[in-house]
């Protein structure tokens, strides 16, 4: 049917559903007017980036407006911000795993209510590369752990419950083929692993703390690289995770900044 | 020395130090004027709250302005939010532990770049109280993992190290005796729960997933209660873990909102 799935049993019995961190809701909100007709949810981490965004496709779809004017739908939360460009709604998610998991919660909840039908979700953004020339762009086919596995361990109450992180191959293969017309930006197709930490957690030499070598995290990333990971993330397992179970077509690309 | 402990032998070599995700650096910003006398540090989730917070404590420390021209000094990033009031830095952390890590870390390295002494740090905010009465405030004595444990597992590169989530008894004591003299915010001492999700994770049972029974929660709830929880949240085990490695004297109060 194109619908979002939303897997919980409860949310039907709900008088009023509120979607907390979004400042909408069920009852304050006439979510299909203001949603109906989305097709395509960018997410990144960066709230201002995510507006300028919104600003870009506005122009590029050639829409009223010089662009500047876009207004964040989610005002009244300081949690994320939203903006709309035409059919593309532009989030963001802010840094780590279960901060893009709240946003992600709520917005698919959003589509359900919204009965939004054939929703592309692509994730933009930077990360950091891993053998590859500055300025690639990493298109995922398999968001991996920090053990190069494809998989989100999720605490549901005190049980661990693994899940597939898979993203959706012909997206990928699609995004690979606009990006040949985009010259100055080299694009490939790879692994790109999550972790929870940015410093101790992806080798970084420069934290509050670190207590390895630069040789034992040469040697960790050598290992990354021979697994298939191109580029270090802290988003991309959940992100995957949520997508699959709920029906979403997702990809993530990321640019490996300079 | 009261001085905060950095435990990376790379941070001595290295030319400069940037503080990305603060827009600070050691060669950009004169660290020591700039912190210097830096005595406590609040931190909590939303940037617009502690903006807020910083207002509140310019008026109650009697400095001069009217509180409302409080600028952030981290204006040039938009991942966290930072403000002074005389001897008390307020910084935002965003939501959960990846997101509050990377903050973290970097104000570790400013505190020892700025070579500031005796600084005591609050994470303030809000949380799930667990069999309170709205409207408490719970000051942490041990974080505890989603099993209950007292324990934060850190993944430094595939390696998982189990660090201490306990936090400082004296000035848990001493914030419940500064509580007495507020009578309208009941406060106790307790263990705080932290999770990496707020949906699944904290067995709420309206996410766009949910797969427990609402008997299966309250189970897991009264195990939570009788384990001492009294507060469920999202960051205090990282908190509690950095602060107990570099020495900083730490504590978490959260409002259970009504």
């Amino acid at each position: 049917s194109g619908l979002v799935l939303v897997k919980n049993p409860h949310l039907d019995l709900m008088e009023e559903d509120i979607l907390y961190h979004l400042d909408l809701g069920t009852k304050t909100h006439n979510l299909p007017a203001m949603f109906g007709d989305i097709k395509f949810v960018c997410v990144g981490g960066s709230p201002n980036r995510m507006r300028a965004f919104a600003q870009f496709m506005q122009r590029e779809l050639g829409l009223a407006g010089d662009g500047e004017d876009v207004a964040d739908i989610c005002a009244g939360s300081d949690r994320y911000a939203m903006y709309r460009a035409g059919p593309v709604l532009s989030i963001s998610h802010g840094m780590g795993i279960p901060s893009i998991s709240i946003m992600l919660h709520e917005l698919i909840k959003l589509l359900h209510h919204a009965k939004c039908r054939d929703v592309t979700i692509i994730r933009i953004g930077t990360s950091g590369g891993l053998g590859i020339e500055a300025g690639s762009v990493v298109i995922t086919d398999t968001a991996v752990d920090s053990s190069f596995q494809p998989r989100f361990e999720q605490v549901v109450l005190d049980d661990v419950v693994v899940r597939s992180t898979e993203l959706d191959k012909d997206l990928a293969e699609e995004l690979l083929t606009c990006s040949r017309d985009i010259p100055d930006f080299p694009t490939l197709i790879g692994h790109t692993m999550c972790t929870y930490d940015f410093y101790e957690g992806q080798g970084r030499l420069d934290g509050a703390l670190c207590s390895f070598s630069s040789e034992k995290k040469l040697e960790y990333l050598r290992r990354a690289y021979d697994a298939g990971v191109r580029n270090i993330e802290m988003e991309s397992t959940a992100f995957a995770a949520l997508c699959g179970l709920c029906g979403l077509k997702g990809e993530s690309c990321r640019f490996h900044l300079p």
